[in-house]
């Protein structure tokens, strides 16, 4: 009775095609016994496999064989039968307008009872999925993501390709050049002594190609990076890679707003229309306390009293505050506030949830002031004794509150209050909902500093990395200024506290989604950018003589970009979390549990190797 | 005068797009300078990009300013101009009809003088070349093999999305389970003491996602083995890598020899109707000696004694040989010959030149036997002292031979002997032109033995991979037979060394292209085989308990295959090196010359990763 096709394809069709038009076909099914109900002495299974659900009936005549070799869930089983158009149909699939009577089946494999269900709504605990991931993999949820994914991951190939950028795959064991992050190393058996080290980007080799004259390259790869994870950081990942020659910036913004807008378009039917703001990273820090700010809600910081080193071209509300004696102002080195919208209401109780909320050591603010634009039209706030109703209402206009609406007000120290502010924006974002995982915004970044501070060294580092170029009027403050910081205290009046970079990010939804720069193309501006580093002539020799060698031959202008390409999928699928999109991802502390790797290796590879333990 | 364009498009045209119906129109180019001549007042300029060359003209008023300003070889220039019709066009060129009369130029970026030219026949050694690889990559030798590379791969992605597969990436930081070739490892500072390994391929992660119902799967993927660099192998290389479910060998044949074809088509402009061969792995070594036939020519082999254990279903013609008391090949365990076109009328040097090529180490033969069927119709042979003219008539009839041919016989130790025919035969087609480049013949292998003798460990060994399943008729042969084997000796004897695997490879030319198998996907013929391998039960759940547990869960039929994706791309190439078709590749010593890769790395990462070295 049992089918015993041998090295013939397995099946006429798949789970998810057949309708009332192939009523009456004889066909062939394989797939995963999803469920079996009996009823007397006929029997519904549901079929599924990666297309769909088909419903199957074993009618009487089976009945025998089904009691001698009983079907459990997930077993594999192929069938052959007919379609029949089904007595009670099922609007919630395609194919519920039918049924295969079934003729003949054959168990291909059996399976155990699943430690989770195989559906949605799983019962299934992080830890059991990841241990079983072959198993997670299956449920619908995780499939449409793996989905999505290659949706995207096609759709960026054929969006490059169509505008002349080429694949060219650079290699994965190449040197270390520790600088930000850690490299993961490979010890060499065959340099005995010496590693590799794993690409935390192709950076340098998508620069060499530019010098070679691939003037459009591009790469989905996989990059590494040894960091202590936070959640939802793996130690690879996956990046769109691309660089382009004779560009600036305006160029490489049109590419790739052009790439992202097709990914909406094919990826999610998105017609996204809207012009893409660009935004001075000053502007963004100064409106939103971040640089990645989310733009789909309408809050926006209004700076009662800015730090007198930076924001030196912009104007705060200072005026307003001051002369009450409120000391708790009048010390602080900056004021911040934001309006919310409709919270005027808000009970002694919420908003002391606030308060603590800001006192938490994550947030580490000494209080919360607020006041309260009540929909009466009075004010009302935490400090009526040293402000006038009228002072209150001066201060609500400057921040934009509209009747209804609560202002909070956040002092103290410039970059934590600032860092305060936009995680409190944030926050209430997602308490009152305006942060919707159906609506995109897309913003870019641009004219970041070319370096930050590092206080442990009290030295320079890049913000971006060491080949993004300085903006043209500023090369002469790199080149003429000494990188040396004689005074820590006064950090922000170095000359190099002012370079900005050709760096532009793209933000969605207060993701960095993307981020790139226009690299330096002369070698003299490179050892000067690596020495503004802190690396000396022989150092900058040893790691990247072959770059600067490079730059002596002809280097083009260029500059690129880079996706980070799972967060990009999470969320354009709507969710927080990148795990979800990587078939096999680590956990936090980047074991692959399902494997579990890492793991010890023998002798005989140590010896082979040349390297032993040495455990502290 | 210069130009100053800046962060915008420093170009309106390529140099490879200017025709006739351009002229007039007012462009900017900017690209390479390729030559300069210059006759009296006026200099010629070839400009090269990605896309060609386009002739630049500086009449008189640039003279002083070229002048201040000279141009060199390899630099970057901008130039703007007037698109105009050359009086003496280059033919060889698309451009070849116009010129730009320049009036602004502008440089880019200076070059220092190249240490080799940037041209198809280049004065460069592969030393230089490598090291300067960034110069190399720009040479249009080097461009058009890795134009041809990203063609297979877009080629390959359509070809397999239409048919749908789903791009689905695998991790890179897996765990060792060293079996054939050894694995690159990789510390881990989180978990100290313990490694990950890099994938040979991701064969076993292609599997789980059969388990987990994606029913077709692919990725272009590095894979990384650390063996000892034979030339023209990579320590890093690139697969094509596929897996199917519900699926027997036909299907894979089918779906796969359409994907080849398509490259052909797409890539190469040749439309491949040809009927693909599929020969067993018995016929392959039985008529040509080795398993990847080169079947472009029509010389095989004359089996004119064979052993006794093994071919035992085929015929040979020991009865021409024996009885004339010729003890070489009395003695020999196995006599074969090759009739080798339009050679009879080969000088005594020559023939003893063969004959010197078969004694070399390398092949290991202790002579060689000829006979000519000359241009007269008479024979002649080394041997004819042994037998008569009538005899030698009947041999060469039983090579094929024609008149004109030269039949050349060895005889020896079966092993030794039938490598040494196949690699006589290939040195002789390649002698005589008869593997041309251009020239493209597919062949499937199947049917290869399940497994391979280890003289050094006296135990069977898996030919392709542990994951390989037995032909259906031959599992019972596997399950009912103690693997170990007895007697050294007589090993052919081993039941095992009969069975058949479910195995085939794609060859190109003489090259293995691809290779594949029909996998086990029963939890209890997995452990067999894993024990027939040596593995005991402990060794078992630590490497491969993942895989094992999920065939627990309902694990449907399926298969795969994977293509060398560098070799591919260098035979569709028409080369022998692969290296050639890689961007940035190694060298025998697996040391990336231009990064000077691997290195020392500092001793902060020592102690991070807890490791020290332990140099012998």
């Amino acid at each position: 009775m049992a089918l015993n096709f041998r090295y013939i394809m397995y099946r006429t069709n798949t789970c998810g095609e057949l309708r009332l038009i192939d009523i009456n076909k004889e066909v062939s099914l394989a797939g995963w016994v999803q469920t079996v109900r009996k009823f007397g002495s006929i029997t519904f299974i549901d079929l599924r496999d990666r297309y769909g659900i088909t419903q199957l009936l074993f009618s009487e005549n089976l009945n025998a064989l089904l009691d001698a070799n009983p079907l459990g869930r997930e077993f594999v089983l192929q069938i052959k039968g007919n379609v029949h158009e089904r007595s009670s149909k099922n609007a919630n699939i395609p194919t519920g307008e039918i049924e295969i009577n079934v003729t003949e089946y054959n168990i291909l494999n059996k399976s155990a009872l699943p430690p989770f269900t195989i559906q949605d709504d799983t019962d299934g605990g992080d830890d059991i999925r990841m241990k079983y991931r072959f198993l997670d993999l299956r449920r619908n949820a995780i499939k449409k993501n793996l989905e999505l994914r290659y949706q995207v991951n096609r759709c960026t190939r054929n969006y490059l390709h169509e505008n002349n950028f080429m694949d060219i795959e650079t290699p994965f064991l190449i040197k270390s050049t520790p600088e930000g992050a850690r490299d993961f190393v490979v010890p060499s058996r065959m340099n005995p002594g010496q590693f590799y080290a794993l690409p935390q980007s192709p950076q340098t080799f998508k620069q060499l190609l530019m010098v070679s004259g691939y003037d459009r390259y591009y790469q989905i790869v996989k990059c590494f990076r040894d960091e202590d994870l936070r959640a939802d950081r793996q130690p690879e990942f996956t990046q769109i890679d691309c660089e382009m020659a004779f560009v600036g910036q305006d160029d490489i913004i049109q590419i790739f707003e052009g790439l992202i807008k097709q990914i909406f378009k094919d990826v999610k039917g998105i017609d996204y229309t809207d012009k893409v703001e660009r935004m001075t990273w000053e502007d963004a820090m100064w409106q939103y306390g971040n640089d990645k700010p989310d733009i789909r809600f309408d809050i926006s910081i209004c700076n009662l009293k800015k730090p007198k080193t930076i924001f030196t071209d912009k104007n705060d509300f200072a005026h307003l505050i001051k002369d009450v004696d409120f000391k708790v102002f009048d010390e602080a080195e900056t004021v911040v506030a934001i309006a919310i919208p409709g919270c005027s209401e808000y009970s002694r109780k919420q908003t002391d949830e606030l308060t603590e909320w800001v006192k938490r050591p994550q947030i580490g603010m000494k209080g919360l002031v607020f006041i309260k634009y009540n929909t009466d039209g009075t004010y009302k706030s935490s400090v009526d004794k040293f402000y006038s109703e009228l002072k209150l209402k001066t201060i609500a206009e400057a921040a934009h509150a509209k009747v209804g609406d609560l202002i909070l007000i956040l002092a103290g120290a410039e970059e934590k209050t600032r860092k305060a502010i936009s995680d409190l924006r944030m926050y209430l974002a997602d308490r009152l909902g305006l942060r919707k995982s159906t609506e995109f915004k897309l913003l870019w970044v641009i004219d970041f500093p070319l370096f930050e501070y590092d206080e442990e060294g009290n030295r320079w580092v890049a913000r971006h990395h060491p080949f993004t170029s300085p903006k043209q009027d500023h090369i002469n403050l790199m080149i003429n200024n000494n990188p040396v910081i004689e005074n820590a205290e006064t950090y922000l009046e170095h000359p190099y506290a002012n370079i900005k970079a050709n760096a532009y990010d793209m933000v969605l939804n207060g993701n960095e989604i993307g981020g790139g720069s226009i690299r330096i193309y002369q070698r003299a501006l490179q050892e000067k950018m690596f020495a503004a580093l802190g690396m000396n002539a022989a150092e900058q020799q040893h790691k990247f003589g072959f770059l600067l060698g490079a730059f002596e031959y002809g280097a083009p202008p260029h500059g690129g970009i880079a996706f980070g390409f799972d967060r990009l999928c999470a969320i354009l699928g709507g969710s927080e979390s990148i795990r979800d999109f990587i078939a096999f991802p680590k956990n936090n502390s980047g074991r692959d549990v399902m494997l579990d790797a890492p793991s010890t290796i023998e002798e005989k590879q140590f010896e082979e190797l040349q390297i032993k333990l040495n455990i502290k």
